[in-house]
């Protein structure tokens, strides 16, 4: 008698976990499945709006902690026209900008925008790369298969 | 006389339906043509301006109604940060998310705008579902061959 | 004793212009390599606010003259919503089209934009072309391959 007890609450208790879970999945998301080894995407940052830049500082660090992309994405940052706002040594990104880098995210200003802006690459953090254009950038990582993000 | 009299007619009519096809081909567009059998597409809404949101849902029916995509195009709305507006029970979009709905369109909220905001579910409306970050699902829909438009 | 001399400056001079190259392509970047021999991307206007017209415009003629794309870039505009300013015969941009469009750049409206805002063929540059939804277009064209850039 005790025996067919103990059966009957390990049926149940593994019920419960198996209703649990299927509680949970259905819950989490109907969304897309990750099912490539790895993943790239370029983030365009065009805009000087402190909301616009922390947004896009924010989003970038969502898509590398989804636990659908976890150790599997890399980032690229690409900012040009006002979004070089980001890089200036008198703004106060350098260690959200560094975090992200110890991540992986490669980030690349505009060369086209500093010239047209008259800014130097002494104004700018040291530790960013540059690219002839952002807009080219954008363009070529999407041609190689990188998805693309604009917050 | 009678006889070469129809057939000038006749042949002055298809001259006549062939010129105007002509100038319906010329004038309808020089843009893409829709070769595959499926399309599909996410949609990225991060706003709460009631101008984009009303801009983003009425862009999505024009594109599921775009004659060489209709029948063919896969949608899905993706929401993060202030778009999370447009699924809040007490905003005025029920009825257009059914709609688009009932047309397959997928609604997807973004978990982590929920924990930054601190809303909860009951405050979205039911028929809606859930993504572990809208960021993370804008990329895994693109780099599994979803296009992505950000109204 | 001269022939000694005439040697080592033509070292001299080979290991500085290679150390230069090096440092210039130090300098340059450290973004993307253009491996491809054809670049396509398509460029979305939703935007009357004459700031973003100006940036979009400068931002394709910016992608065109990157060195990694000069040659190899496919350009359409679509053009879709408050964007339709750009074509209008009352608006400033006339020249800076026809330089874009002479450089090869599609010129496409959307048909739906003119339909909801009542806006006549005849108000628009005569040197355009239509699309049925420009939604539609910016997903056709992605699902065809072309990079997609919304400034």
């Amino acid at each position: 008698m005790k025996k067919i007890s103990l059966l009957l609450l390990i049926a149940l208790a593994g019920f419960m976990i198996k209703a649990n879970a299927q509680d949970q999945k259905a819950e989490s998301f109907t969304g897309a499945t990750a099912h490539k080894k790895h993943y790239q995407a370029v983030y365009q940052l065009n805009n000087d709006d402190e909301k616009v830049i922390k947004a896009t500082l924010k989003n970038i660090n969502n898509a590398l902690e989804d636990p659908r992309l976890k150790g599997k994405l890399e980032i690229e940052l690409v900012v040009h026209g006002g979004g070089v706002a980001v890089f200036k040594k008198d703004k106060p990104y350098e260690q959200q900008l560094k975090d992200l880098q110890a991540k992986g995210v490669i980030l690349a200003q505009c060369l086209n925008t500093m010239k047209e802006r008259n800014i130097s690459k002494e104004e700018l953090f040291d530790f960013i790369s540059f690219v002839p254009s952002g807009n080219g950038e954008i363009i070529i990582r999407q041609q190689e298969g990188w998805a693309v993000v604009h917050p």
